[in-house]
């Protein structure tokens, strides 16, 4: 997608007019509009412009002749085709030009006027932008126009259909434009006369929606007139209409909109600091309110935020009030097709319209059990067998946390109740932030002010996987060498997660074993569920797991004896303890596969899902557990049930927009080619040996470790002296800052980088938005984020590092990049067409 | 709402046919399908009809000429207009037919040949479905013809426009149909033989979107031809293409979706129990596949069910699948604008493509701070100033327990994490589901086997406010008159809730003041808040807290002193402890009034909102709160601030939803109609005194108690030799039956009535689908129900309950109502008119 600003300035508006249908009187409204800014007098002079991006056919001249005939003023077209058809038919037999190129060139249009108007005083520039055929006509690549010209998001006017039918045509013209964010400012509807009366009746359906929509005046009857006759006959209708009190009200409501957008822009930052309470955020840090970042929007991998003294440093001559910022903490972690995406905007609405929400209890519908199947079968663990839905990631640990103790609790005859019964887990773990999910972790900052926080459990060290000076290593924490050894090295990720290959690990299981004995043998202490978040544990600081420990410790934990008369269990039971495993923040391709459980060839009793499972639209998760887990709340009496369930379980929207995004991520992983780069860039080894292997081998549910980041970057950041050291896998980045005053959450080592990063671009290198965690400051795209995109990404990354490069770090040289558009542009495009591979 | 049941039997077969616009060959298209079904052979026999709901001009005729000439059957018309525009210009002269009557005479329709075929083998019926102009044109009372039709949710061939600015106005139409729920069963677009290749363009377009299009081959040109040769081109034309390949599969297409869909809604019980472990549900209860209510799609206040072997008992001679079903429960007491509405699915929708979801830290989005403004003023109370989001009602009462603990812990320098702070409440409260929410809550049988819970805190006993035999009683609990005294009775609901008239009540002092003596002075015991949920506790059972009650606890706790060496607060800030409500259930119009706080007139320091904030489509809540209460979490370490947050914290289609919801329901309080007859039958006295004051002086915020049930039926009720009491406030009625067995969550005594409700209708009558809380039934619906409609449910309840009836008690009677349609029609109509008026 292209890294495009959202078209909004202080002085310059531009207005974009959509037709409800082509023959509808777009080029009579622009007429009338433009003749009556020419008109306007008052403090401000109106500079107006006329601009075609994309116009096909001679005919189109005549239109362009006809506004400079009546208003005054030539109409500027960017991309121009001689045939009279719709312009993907017309492009073809050219190469047609890029999405990309055809938003920069009227970005850029607009924009220049911006810079210009900048230094003149009490003028303004007002842009009519034209478009062809209907909202949903193709542009020059086949893209629908709405969505061509969407990341520009421009305020729209729409003109209705007067015919008959076009009643129907204008209000779903209009519902097209605002499933896909547009902000439309005016419906216009010229009155028949009485005929079919379409203006009145659409006049009142938008008043119930709070659109403004006006009826203008008719067009005369021309039919007939010699040319001479019907030049006076429109030249006396333009200047009758431009002082007409609709055409006025129409104008008023455009610059108004502006205004009022100008103006809810900058107040939203006092507004905020006034009314919210922001979600894990000292506010004390926020005391001004430039601290606080507006969102106009957002698109594809980026949001569209507004500029405040921070990021207005070195920004172009221009007023424009929006930038593009990566979104690199993708959300905080949800994101995965692109914001702003119309496919899962119309999912949305699709579930809503179908159902609205209805009550789950022993109730059912189509995409509940769709996505519960879709879920089971995607996991490929034999165990799962039952879904259970909840609302976030936290609430579905609580379920799951309840579901095992319940099971141990039951089995071992223990009662949970009067006697303390905590989890297993890893230091540096987290599952949430209401209270059962706080206590499954260990005491930590997150928690440590939390009242009723009663930290439950045990968890263990582990030693970690980490890239340093271009070497995969496994690593012990600090004092716990001698427990799992001296670092090793490995050639690549793959052979890490080869977990059969590097077979068992007596060290593992002695550390683990012995843990087990003083605790449970020595101290009698009880446990009922082993908790841990596979392969990466997130909001602890990213810490990368060695694979081959979590296998060891599950299978430790399956053979022990947990209590003195535990029954035998059935085959397919949980034995020793039940395992649930977090993939909250790393299944459904965060990974680069569906589950990453699958990465340690382990199948727990329990898994948890959210984040990415509405591909990041909305909240909702689900619990998966086994059957013998199910049956320990199967019995006679109700109260023996899991009694758990919140009001908008399983509710139709968020189903059906998981089974929507589910189907989509599955099938860029089939597909042979959208993320094939990537992995072919990590199948060889360091880049530097040929592949020797079919490309196309890969499928899911193999081991095989790969990344969005490029294997090269990740290797140089390895050896940059700030750097202690970096991981990637799948989607995900982290990289480690060395930091003197010690790692962790509160460390600020970090936040330096991240302010760099977002507020002192170079003029054309990509803004990125990141979150840090302490030393650790981590990015992560969307699953349909294009190689070019991500190199730019990349790039902007190494050059605010800075620091003296290592023989072995490649510094990215940018240059003095003047021609940022034609810069932008090349990667615009690149994004483009790697998107369109993964929609297909 | 017309209580219409959904359009699908099983041997009639009934698709709606929608042209993108006027002009594009619907009635071709039409006449070619039609043509297929009746040359089709093979095991089933086609009964081919045509039916137009709604016709005007004297061109219908000739359509119903041609498609009786060149298909061989007739067309049927049920509301025939004779000038030649849109159907709610033409209606204009007469009275329109409402919207119930138009799709009741479509349903009779289809049904009567469902009723005939039901008896003929190897028969089945295709319907073709007419529509006129575009999906959106009107009908004749004016409502677009989709949401017209919606009720029935046929399924939708859609006929591409093959014209210049087709493309649009085909996927417009398209999304426009997606976003009422509608199951498009294909595209039909005829080839325009190369001009535009709109017909190219589409079938790749839908394709991506998983939806079936097909191209039809050219019509003949039939410019200069006499009749004659006009009837031999098309009468060849029609001959070729009921034979060809593309008019073959769309056929095939609308029967294999048929019986996808009648194999779904068979499967999707047996599919449930398989992979779906339910919210709160024994499932041992739900031996039986037919125990699962499947639902194919909700509309208004009903779920469209699928019939099941229960059900089916009683129901016509018809093959129908599917009947609607009175969503009591409103979808756990979250529903209230209506499932299925398209203003809410389109608000979705517009947030969805404007950003998706956006991280929220330290950042802020227009939905976002507009509902927080929105919360904040709606509320009326001067304490709150900060609104924290999160998705649940259970994730919010966490919030609100974690602030509240902070500043106790912090102004009275307890340490939360050693000491055992608890909270204060009523017995039988409930917040919730998460470890925290439910520490919150006293043991009760929904924590009772959590092995994590450990109740933390007091709850009180309350006297409580009950219907009985005619009369408001105010009562003790069993044994605690002495504290309470006797039974009071009041005249009114108004009167109870007139708190300042009734002034201070020394035995309720007394009573809280002994109690935190016993609890603080002489136990020792730390408490950090007093929590609870304002006016009825929900999940409890349906408890009607005595307001007077609650005014004094909040009173009394304000001055109590907590600990030994208080510093004196500044002003507005919270004293003795703070005070959340849980408003969850209560607030935002669920009991009549914005604010069920305003009830008590009282000003809690935190207060928390859930389910109707989103009018009951998908999940979101906020946790308001006072400066005093953030100033806890003020200070220089981030680890002081409130650590909380979930990934989706203000995702901006919750946050947009809930702004459009909120609008809608503060219009329909402030309108002087909407629900004037509700209020105006509470004000009089038991409906037997004469309205004396003026009906509109009610406004929002006053403490005039109201409730959308008929007083008539909540008096009568309350005589039933069956009910021990009823309650009713705002939308809601529970009524506590008898039983023997004593009462609880685990009681069966309302079970019984709750399956008769359901299963047990007779014809005419409305089925309800209600949840029980032990010996308690209740019911509620969403805001914008009419009379007619609630009428309709207290009949029906009336009715099951039978039973001796009691001098005042009035049995109403159904009689053996054999025109249903009749009847049904006359509520349905009277609900029609009355949602205008809301939506107005």
């Amino acid at each position: 997608m292209p890294r495009v600003p959202a078209g909004l300035w202080k002085n310059v508006i531009a207005v974009q007019v959509y037709g409800a249908n082509t023959g509808v009187g777009k080029t009579v409204f622009s007429t009338i509009l433009g003749a009556h800014f020419l008109k306007k007098t008052g403090r401000t002079n109106w500079k107006l412009r006329y601009v075609k991006p994309v116009s096909t056919g001679p005919a189109s001249e005549a239109d362009d002749g006809y506004v400079k005939k009546y208003a005054g003023v030539p109409v500027s077209t960017l991309f121009q085709y001689s045939e009279a058809v719709s312009p993907h038919i017309a492009a073809r037999d050219g190469k047609p030009p890029s999405d990309g190129s055809v938003i920069w060139a009227l970005h850029q249009y607009l924009n220049n006027e911006s810079g210009r108007l900048n230094r003149v005083e009490r003028e303004m520039g007002i842009n009519i932008v034209e478009t062809a055929g209907g909202p949903l006509s193709p542009g020059p690549s086949g893209t629908p126009q709405v969505d061509l010209f969407r990341p520009l998001r421009l305020p729209v006017v729409l003109v209705g259909d007067h015919r008959l039918g076009g009643i129907s045509s204008t209000i779903s013209a209009a519902e097209s434009l605002i499933l896909r964010g547009y902000d439309i400012n005016a419906v216009v509807c010229f009155n028949d006369n009485g005929k079919y009366k379409n203006s009145e009746y659409l006049l009142q359906h938008f008043d119930k929606w709070n659109i403004a929509a006006f009826e203008l005046p008719w067009i005369p009857d021309l039919e007939g007139c010699t040319t001479t006759e019907e030049t006076k006959l429109m030249r006396d209708y333009y200047k009758e209409q431009s002082r007409i009190d609709s055409v006025h009200r129409v104008a008023e409501r455009i610059i108004s909109c502006h205004s009022q957008r100008l103006e809810e822009l900058e107040s939203m930052g006092a507004r905020t600091q006034k009314a919210i309470w922001h979600p894990f955020t000292q506010h004390k840090s926020l005391l001004d309110k430039d601290d606080i970042l507006v969102f106009d929007s957002a698109y594809g991998d980026y949001f569209q935020t507004k500029y405040n003294k921070k990021s207005r440093l070195g920004s172009d001559a221009t007023d424009a009030m929006l930038y593009p910022a990566f979104d690199g903490s993708a959300s905080w972690w949800t994101q995965g097709l692109g914001h702003g995406n119309p496919q899962l905007a119309l999912a949305a609405a699709h579930a809503a319209g179908r159902y609205g929400h209805v009550m789950f209890a022993g109730a059912t519908h189509e995409p509940a059990i769709t996505l519960a199947e879709r879920l089971l079968k995607g996991m490929k663990n034999y165990r799962l067998t039952k879904c259970f839905f909840t609302d976030d990631g936290s609430t579905a640990a609580e379920v799951g946390i309840k579901m095992a103790l319940r099971a141990s609790c039951k089995r071992y005859e223990w009662d949970g109740s009067s006697e303390d019964v905590g989890i297993l887990g890893l230091k540096g773990s987290y599952h949430g932030d209401t209270i059962g999910a706080m206590d499954a972790s260990e005491p930590c900052v997150y928690n440590k002010k939390v009242d009723w926080y009663r930290g439950r459990g045990y968890w263990l060290d582990f030693p970690s996987v980490k890239m340093k000076k271009g070497r995969w290593v496994i690593e012990a924490p600090t004092g716990m060498e001698e427990e799992f050894g001296p670092a090793e090295y490995f050639d690549s990720l793959t052979d890490i997660f080869d977990v059969k290959k590097r077979a068992h690990s007596p060290r593992y299981e002695q550390y683990i074993t012995s843990t087990l004995d003083r605790l449970v043998k020595k101290q009698g202490r009880k446990f009922g569920a082993l908790v841990m978040e596979p392969v990466l544990l997130g909001a602890g600081g990213m810490l990368f797991v060695d694979p081959l420990f979590q296998r060891t410790l599950v299978q430790v934990v399956r053979s022990y004896q947990f209590a003195e008369l535990a029954p035998l269990p059935s085959s397919n039971a949980w034995t020793g303890l039940p395992v649930m495993f977090d993939e909250v923040f790393t299944g459904l391709y965060r990974l680069g596969h569906f589950s990453a459980a699958s990465l340690l060839d382990t199948c727990p009793d329990i898994s948890i899902h959210a984040k990415l499972l509405t591909g990041g639209l909305l909240p909702l998760s689900a619990t998966l557990a086994s059957s013998s887990i199910f049956q320990a709340f199967y019995g006679d009496d109700k109260a023996d049930a899991l009694l758990h369930g919140h009001s908008y379980t399983a509710h139709p929207i968020g189903c059906h927009v998981a089974n929507i995004s589910l189907q989509t991520m599955d099938s860029l992983n089939m597909s042979a080619q959208t993320w094939s780069g990537f992995r072919k860039d990590w199948r060889d080894n360091h880049g530097e040996t040929k592949l020797t292997i079919n490309p196309f081998r890969t499928t899911s549910g193999d081991h095989r470790v790969w990344s969005f980041w490029s294997k090269r970057m990740v290797v140089d950041l390895s050896h940059h002296p700030r750097v202690d050291h970096v991981i990637a896998i799948g989607s995900v980045l982290a990289i480690s800052l060395k930091d003197q005053s010690g790692s962790g959450y509160t460390s600020n080592a970090a936040a330096g980088l991240r302010d760099a990063l977002l507020y002192e671009a170079l003029p054309g290198e990509t803004r990125i938005h990141s979150r840090v965690l302490g030393n650790v400051i981590y990015f992560m795209a969307s699953m349909t984020a294009g190689p070019g995109f991500l190199r730019d990404v990349e790039k902007a990354l190494l050059r605010h590092l800075g620091g003296p490069p290592h023989p072995v770090f490649k510094r990215v040289e940018l240059g003095n990049d003047s021609e940022q558009g034609q810069e932008i542009e090349r990667s615009a495009e690149e994004n483009v067409e790697q998107r369109r591979e993964g929609a297909d």
